[in-house]
């Protein structure tokens, strides 16, 4: 099309949560148009973003109708099979990150024959078809056993820790397929976040502690206090090897354990991922632009951090739905903090939102960040 | 209504410019829904916003249907009749800033009279009915004379500098009701900006440096650079004590002239403002926020600078229509330049977008924006 249109490309993002709407903003500077597939009109993403197209990222004639005119396709989430992202880069479509690279982040099976081959440190792992070969693989390397589901599992789902065979057998009940994993005596979660482009570039964020609750995210500190340098420029080498070997394009999220003996990879994602939420107003690139400019080829962004430290909690729904009555308070006790909702219905658990905090000195950021989340969720001061 | 929704309360935009457009993001974090009245579905502002309603903000019954069920109404622009917000009151809806506040931004010459009413410097100022009328006070207050029409100029519309009778009548033959101003010899152009909520607090951003060129502005430097500290805080005591005596709720924008026996304002609006636009990645709470937080009446966010020293530059419309094309060098020579594009047609002259660099070298960061600017514009380095 030779004649001139106001707005830049269209990024078609493939699922309608929160990590969508999160990429809306970015997507307005940027005079990016973007384009979501949504199960429903009402998910979080489809309430702030015009161009919704509703269908089943399970289809792949509802994909291909969805990709017309996307000048790149990319993914809220990563559930989208396999074979349908090969179609549509058969049909000539710009799909970031590629189908060779995403089935790291879809099957843990191959994600761990992958890391294995090019040295990034993993636990002791193998593919177990039968309660047996669990057992067997605990009694070489020691219980307790994580077995986890090849494919599916997110948020500590499809996720076992077996004390004994009993619990290796209930795993097996679910009839997934699953891999089993040495435990990891860790002694904190971490994570880093890289970005990579289709011409190569790579950027890496600072390396954050996670902090961990029943499986979910509940904490996120920037940068991970007290980690040694080396390790931290470790961590960082590790996802930026990672992203070129796998041929990732977008954003890559790398989960670590942090342990006595060095790291360990635990997961991947290849998308914006909650571990780097505080980027909205802790780097001058938030993550959601990011990916953006890598999905689309453009150069990446400045990572660096726009305070010393930053704290990100989630904000896990409970059993009362009324929030937005809570924002006086939150907001008149610190003007400083940052309150970010996903427009999605509560439910006991989910994600419903995060706060983010920034200043200098870790424990008062942190204990900000922790009274907002608290009284948001729960009504009660801390 | 008792049942619970994952969203907030409704806003409503009266206008669909680049100014609502890029209240869409803070609105997305806080989970307010976002509605704009817009002229057309391919305005600036109805690209980004879901909720869009096609109407004429200077039909009242296109603004009534426009309020229903919105928490709260304000506005893109100061052109809605000062009579139909009065009617949208009276009908029980909330509008901020209210029509009492608001008429002081629509009307330069009710404007003048509240202002030397409260105190606050003005130049010598009169309404002139006539040429006559206007060559008189150009006699008792020396030429040049600067007429203004009394409503509906901006950007430097509505505005004639008279050195002589000659053009004085020019100015009239516009037709408009025009108020006379002596000519501020001023050595340079600085704005506040305040919020005020309607419970009443305040709060005031850093007195910023506007350079106009051809009566548009051009480019911002916060803080405004070398500014005497007094003069600063006479700036933010103006801006507050303007919102307060004029009953401001939402953002005001305080226009000033610096000269040598101190500080004159010269403009006022209640809304965001180009001025403002650096607050996005400059400070903690953007104007846009603020705006949104005053007008639900929440309690305001820190202003606090995110960075010493912040540089905005327009991007105003050149021949040439190409601009996303041109993404590429701008990004890839400056990894911390943010672009802001709005979505709109390119005409000459137009606002079509800012970028906005951060750093501690003003002479540097001035560079940068300028670089981005005359690049993305023109094609031409700097």
């Amino acid at each position: 099309m030779s004649s001139y249109s106001p707005i830049g490309p269209v990024v078609g993002i493939v699922g309608a949560g929160q990590l969508a709407r999160m990429t809306q903003p970015p997507a307005i500077a940027l005079g990016v148009e973007l384009r979501v597939l949504a199960a429903a009109p009402d998910e979080s993403a489809a309430r702030v973003i015009t161009d919704t197209r509703i269908g089943d990222y399970r289809d792949l004639d509802d994909l291909r109708a969805f990709a017309q005119g996307c000048a790149a396709i990319t993914f809220d989430h990563e559930h989208v099979p396999t074979e349908h992202v090969k179609a549509l880069v058969a049909d000539g479509h710009t799909v970031h990150p590629g189908a060779e690279a995403l089935v790291h982040a879809q099957d843990k099976a191959v994600m761990r024959e992958r890391l294995t081959a090019i040295g990034a440190p993993c636990p002791a792992w193998a593919r177990v078809e039968t309660a047996a070969d669990a057992e067997r693989f605990a009694g070489e390397h020691g219980w307790p056993v994580v077995l986890k589901a090849v494919r599916g599992g997110y948020d500590g789902r499809g996720v076992w820790v077996c004390r004994s065979a009993a619990e290796i057998a209930e795993a097996f009940e679910a009839g997934a397929e699953l891999l089993a994993e040495a435990f990891v005596p860790f002694e904190r979660e971490l994570a880093v976040l890289v970005a990579r482009s289709p011409h190569g570039q790579g950027v890496s964020y600072p390396v954050v502690e996670t902090v961990q609750q029943d499986g979910v995210c509940v904490e996120v500190l920037a940068p991970a206090p007290g980690l040694d340098p080396e390790d931290a420029a470790q961590a960082q080498r590790i996802g930026l090897k990672i992203a070129h070997e796998l041929g990732v394009t977008g954003l890559l999220a790398v989960e670590l354990f942090e342990t006595a003996h060095g790291l360990v990879v635990n997961e991947l994602a290849m998308r914006p991922h909650n571990s780097g939420h505080w980027t909205i107003e802790g780097a001058r690139t938030s993550q959601f632009e990011q990916h953006l400019r890598a999905v689309l080829d453009l150069p990446l962004g400045s990572p660096t951090m726009t305070a010393p430290v930053v704290v990100m909690a989630n904000l896990l729904g409970g059993d009362d739905p009324g929030l937005f009555k809570r924002y006086e308070h939150v907001l008149a006790h610190d003007p400083g903090i940052k309150l970010h909702f996903y427009g999605k219905d509560v439910r006991p658990g989910r994600k419903i939102g995060h706060v983010t905090a920034l200043g200098s000195n870790l424990d008062e950021v942190r204990a900000r960040a922790r009274h907002a989340a608290v009284y948001l969720t729960t009504g009660e001061y801390t």
